[in-house]
């Protein structure tokens, strides 16, 4: 009972970190003071849709959200209201206007024009999907990605996934160099050998014999560009160099971009 | 005095189209009933970082969104509470974090394994970045794209931006075979001619000597595939034509994802 019960306290407590809409409107906690509970349960309705569920019903919008149906009621509907929300029958989901929220953030930082660019010449030379990405709480949260034409199929990752931290390669190469990294994402070995080597390796992570490969961009694990291969390919040799140098070309490129970020 | 005041009104109209938070957060606007204003208020403070404005202090936050200083802050503060909008010193901009609200609609409708492989291979033939588009309102936003190793640099479009819908090749696509195409979008000379030749050409709209192409996807308007190039190039004759027959190529594989939408 005691171990469970410290086990659930501290998968709650990772919950919180990760959605702290979920903090914030949990009805044993209250709302710092100055800030907005409504608004908070807003966007932890606006989260209830993900990948895994895109078509909701609204006793599944309160129950992922964690609100009652008559709050989760009265804020899908405002979402509908605004066009961030459509209604199909009993089942709502999400409109492209969401993408709009991501397009802000995107072009104020000029990524069409100073990030894409880099990307998609990465992908043409190492001939497979790369991704740059930037920390979220314990998260890395994929902000560009550029595919080479008739590379492997994506696994699916794309703009706006988000990866633990310690368990993929671009998320250790973020980690390693990040000046205060979230303590729950350190993985247990460490870090130190990716530090040294200025790159990250991930063998296995999302589907056996796939690896990620991943360097930091600019200081301080703002960013890290990364890309996934055949771990055949990846694990050593003049492939593997080749790749880690045009990743680092490529990094050196994004670090001002970045350092503006 | 009568002109003007009716000009004003018709911008205004236009305005609160494009952004119905606005409407519903204007003080002479009763929120519709069943609805929360404060999580529209929320929403127009998210919105009021954009493109033009990327790092706004407390006052501009509060004058875009159109709401008074205590409430912004509020809002912004709850927002810089979720991680959504980071403060440095007096100044507020959005974080990474914005990009997952993105990233649940693109991966809820399974875009990195049936979207992007089809956008990568038709950028690569086509030799120009295209771009995958919806319809929001007066708008089209861009919900996928892809660009081949050594294009030109991009227009700066990237994912979520929002272009009006009569003006581009893209954006008339859409408009040509909408169910019910808003009336203010339509341009002056219609789109029959888009409608019988079953795609969109528009000369110059961004830059002069560029031109843009585009093709609907599936049925009803739902969705439009476009690309940019040099005039040139688009204007006619076989080049014109192999990108055509790319980019309906692309269209043919994306319609079922699209009808799904």
């Amino acid at each position: 009972m005691g171990r469970a019960s410290s086990f659930c306290k501290y998968s709650r407590r990772r919950h919180e970190i990760d959605h702290p809409e979920a903090a914030m409107t949990a009805t044993d906690n209250a709302a710092p003071p100055g800030l907005s509970q409504t608004f908070a349960k807003g966007i932890a309705v606006l989260r209830a849709f993900d990948e895994a569920q895109s078509h909701l019903t609204l006793a599944e919008v309160a129950r992922r959200a964690g609100l009652d149906r008559a709050a989760a009621r009265r804020l899908v509907l405002t979402l509908a209201h605004l066009g961030y929300v459509r209604q199909q029958g009993r089942v709502f989901s999400l409109t492209p206007r969401v993408l709009v929220l991501a397009g802000s953030f995107l072009r104020g930082h000029r990524f069409g024009i100073a990030v894409q660019p880099v990307l998609a010449a990465a992908a043409a030379r190492v001939g497979e999907q790369v991704s740059l990405a930037m920390p979220d709480g314990e998260h890395a949260v994929y902000v560009a990605q550029a595919a080479p034409a008739g590379g492997m199929v994506s696994l699916g990752l794309t703009l706006g996934s988000r990866v633990p931290l310690g368990q993929t390669a671009i998320g250790q190469a973020l980690l390693a160099f990040m000046d205060r990294p979230p303590a729950g994402a350190m993985p247990r070995n460490g870090l130190a050998g990716v530090r040294r080597a200025g790159f990250a390796f991930a063998d296995g992570v999302f589907e056996p014999g796939m690896a990620g490969l991943a360097v930091p961009v600019g200081a301080g694990g703002k960013a890290a560009l990364g890309m996934s291969a055949p771990s055949v390919r990846l694990a050593q040799g003049p492939a593997r160099t080749a790749c880690l140098a045009t990743l680092r070309d490529a990094a050196r490129a994004l670090a001002p971009v970045v350092e503006d970020l």
